[in-house]
């Protein structure tokens, strides 16, 4: 691990803000805010290392809204709210999906006059999620400049429809500790695919985040899934875009095997096609449940034609030096563990384990550089004055 | 905002305490006691505009016991226990009444070892709600006075079947704020009035709480409703009496027109009559699904005579210059954007919408107010206290 | 109580540490360790009542995991978190049982980032919830080993399906303090026995806490049931052991009357047989609803016939001068107050109402310690600090 001045000094070299900015997509930030995530998230992880407190907040609240199940980002969330001294109240609305975008403009508005910082989960609903999320930013906004909140809380996206910027913000910082640096990815193949699952209706966000993000930093990136299992087709075009712009490379490829040929990075995963969601989005808010159940057989049978895009010992021989980084942001599907057949093979997930362990254990400190560079103006100067304060963190 | 210094000076020329004694009805409270509330609220807020923290408690829990669904009261109280450094614990026992009082004794206690906070929202059951807050409260005073707790913590009422006082004293800042001083709401018509949803049950502890309150501040305060939708009697009673006190006046119309007219301030809310609460009262103690069923059907076919008593703009164009304020608690049925017809029209609620969003916005803090007053001996002495030591909130 | 300089050196005259140690069993604890937890448990109700903050964490989560109904032990495990100034984030993952090794593996490492404390309840399934701690243990053993972890959490066990250490220990807290010390519970006559119930399928962990703990320290420990109520063989033979090995004794009795006779001490409480248990066990497994209703309807009506099995006066009069301390770790079935009959009559338990919830008090106080021994190497000098630094709690 760097040393802290380096760090700071890596802040300051960003010039970059994120000072009230929301974090919805990686997409929309520039590529020196998305490295001042990296370092602030290093500096956060190096302090607590040191057993030095990061509080920043004497109170305030952190709301979180999981409109889906989640557990790792959920323990993430709470870690990130206390490591900065914000208190997480859970805005609970069962499933249900709030239907007004009046309700929306107040729910937003009631939640938010001592709060910090709105973290949300919305992925269930294609096409619903990000924009949940811009509406709950624009309410806020009207909230703010009507005087009815003293302050504008920050959002941040804990996984949308369309990007996963957490889990992939996660991951990035993963592979530049696995790799030595940012520069070091530059070149290095990465394949994004598909894997055999035998359940449905995951959502797309993480391999769109994985491709919307990794294209920005020069790497070769390989999108692999059967023919069908598109992803939303506007990111697909964007990562091109991107890697072109980086001086990287995209590709979709319907063979796994061609996607882990030579890659130095193999994260296979398994997830809904594009248009299933689309129809299952449609089928949710009618609430047809019948129609629900025949999607999902048509779905879960379509997935067993396929069950030989699995990552296996074999597989990962035909990776550069049959030696390539195996990613998943967990839980995984695991043959013979987990389901009788899955996205990875017991063998290739044991030798991993570790690795996508640590891979996770990012996640905290890159949601607490999200939290604290959206409410702090200079964070360079209030991560060198929580240093030099040196309070400890644990007595 | 007035100046710190004569907030607290305010504070002091009240003489009043509420030190160690809860706050379950305005009505059993000194006119000075609830202007304490108001400016303590105040004060609270001002420091946290200053960014100066408002902690004055290094540990100690806030239980929140919500026997009704909550989502703005949840907020405010989380928020007001995070201000001062408590945390709040929930006691969720599902939707089931606790039926023995030895059990109310006994959970009292329980929770309640490291405890100086508990919030209670308990509207569902008429006759219910106050007595088992009442009970709670002797549980404490058993248990205090008996060694089994190193402290008596203090209740707060955030919602019976008689009062709402978290509501109504922040509907009281708010008008204090809106015509510039407890002063001037001397001789202010308020109408209170039943209006039109299509929804049934909803308590009637907001207007019995705003003309409980309201007629204490020399408010000439009218209740509007339908025949047959009377509010319990001894609150009706106890507002005429206060008015008369006060030097306001206070009367019961069945014409929503006859309120409005020439009224500074509205407030049309629905609520279900007092009978009919008595008698879903005794069903869902009896747990008859079909006879609530039916008694539903019946209320809401009552209602369905009185859809007229809308807030629209003809009705008010009714009231003082046509431009009284326009009050709610939020949420509101609104005709054509949470329903098809509701209290108030859409046009009306816009117009008004940032002033109920501000309305809300001050509940946070006179729960803190509540919660502090009732922890401390002298709160005068504890604000300035803490506005000396000047502590960031945020870094 | 003592002065704090006094529990200060009983403290450091233990030479015993818990830094780093699971506490899962007492019996798995040396006599000074046990002590150890009762000293410092002590201390921190000493500052407590001093209004000397025992915040010794600037932030860090504690993670509760309740497998089974709670309010007690989750409101004090919530204390003892907020009063060392740790963040209590609940691990909920519904009814089901976590059934591969392989996800408790990742799930207790994906929740341990940040995290300083787990406790866990798992008290339904016998065989079932001690292995399950050890399990969770192993894989924050794994995780720290290998860099996945900064810390490595500690456990503390809220009741398995073999003990109920924080219980059984707050009882001999309550018992140190009720007969003066350690030392005057050697000799005296402690009957752990059965009481009728008319529910079924309560866990045998607070008489096997009870058997396994007392017989350390001396005490006569005669634990009746009826015939077919055994316990888990392994723990009354380990209790025999403990109570020949400590210079008290230890008796199984088939008669209530015959345990209370000359008895300074009654722990009148119902369980489910052992065998019951197993039965129970494996009918959840299999989710056989049917099965499960018939072992119910069985197990009750083996219950009935026991219905004399009730702590009344006439019983308390077999006890030491009539005079024994009745004691419940609540709460108890009460005779025509919670149930038409039950573990204890009326009478008997209004007598000892207070001394029970006295009892109870003292569980946050032990959890906290749990808690502060695991984390701090010098937990003596940790206090000594605090009570130096006079930090107030309360402002």
């Amino acid at each position: 691990m760097a040393k802290f001045k380096e760090i700071i000094s890596n802040i300051e070299n960003t010039n970059a803000s994120l000072f009230q900015k929301d974090f919805l997509l990686t997409w929309n930030k520039s590529r020196e805010e998305l490295e001042l995530i990296l370092y602030v998230a290093e500096a956060l992880r190096k302090l607590y290392k040191n057993n030095i407190s990061t509080r920043c907040f004497d109170s305030g609240l952190a709301v979180s809204q999981f409109r889906d199940n989640s557990t790792r980002t959920r323990f993430s969330f709470a870690s990130a709210a206390n490591l900065l001294g914000l208190t997480v109240q859970d805005l609970d609305e069962g499933k249900s999906q709030i239907s007004h975008g009046e309700t929306v403009r107040e729910t937003s508005n009631m939640i938010s006059f001592l709060t910090e910082i709105i973290g949300i989960r919305d992925d269930m609903y294609l096409g619903a999620g990000h924009e949940y999320m811009k509406e709950v930013g624009a309410s806020l906004d009207d909230g703010f400049m009507n005087n009815v909140l003293p302050q504008r809380p920050g959002i941040v996206n804990l996984q949308c429809d369309i990007d996963h910027p957490t889990q992939s913000m996660a991951d990035l910082a993963h592979l530049r500790k696995w790799f030595g640096s940012l520069e070091e990815l530059k070149g290095k193949k990465i394949a994004m695919t598909w894997a055999y699952s035998p359940s449905y209706g995951k959502p797309l966000s993480v391999p769109q985040g994985i491709i919307g993000l990794m294209t920005r930093f020069g790497m070769n990136v390989s999108l692999a899934h059967p023919e069908g299992y598109g992803l939303i087709p506007d990111v697909v075009e964007l990562a091109g875009k991107q890697a072109a712009e980086s001086g990287g490379s995209f590709e979709v490829v319907n063979s796994m095997d061609e996607a882990f040929k030579d890659a130095d990075i193999v994260y296979p995963k398994s997830w809904a096609p594009f248009h299933i969601m689309g129809k299952r989005t449609e089928l949710l808010r009618a609430g047809d449940q019948s129609e629900l159940k025949e999607l999902e057989k048509e779905a879960l049978s379509n997935n067993a034609k396929h069950k030989d895009w699995e990552c296996t010992r074999d597989k990962m021989n035909l990776t550069k030096d049959g030696k390539a980084l195996y990613m998943h942001c967990l839980p995984a599907d695991i043959t013979d563990v987990s389901c009788k057949a899955g996205e990875v093979s017991a063998e290739v997930f044991e030798q991993y384990r570790i690795a996508t362990y640590k891979e996770a254990g990012y996640k905290p400190y890159i949601i607490a550089a999200m939290m604290m560079t959206n409410r702090f103006y200079d964070v360079a100067e209030l991560l060198k004055f929580l240093n030099k304060s040196n309070m400890p963190r644990v007595f």
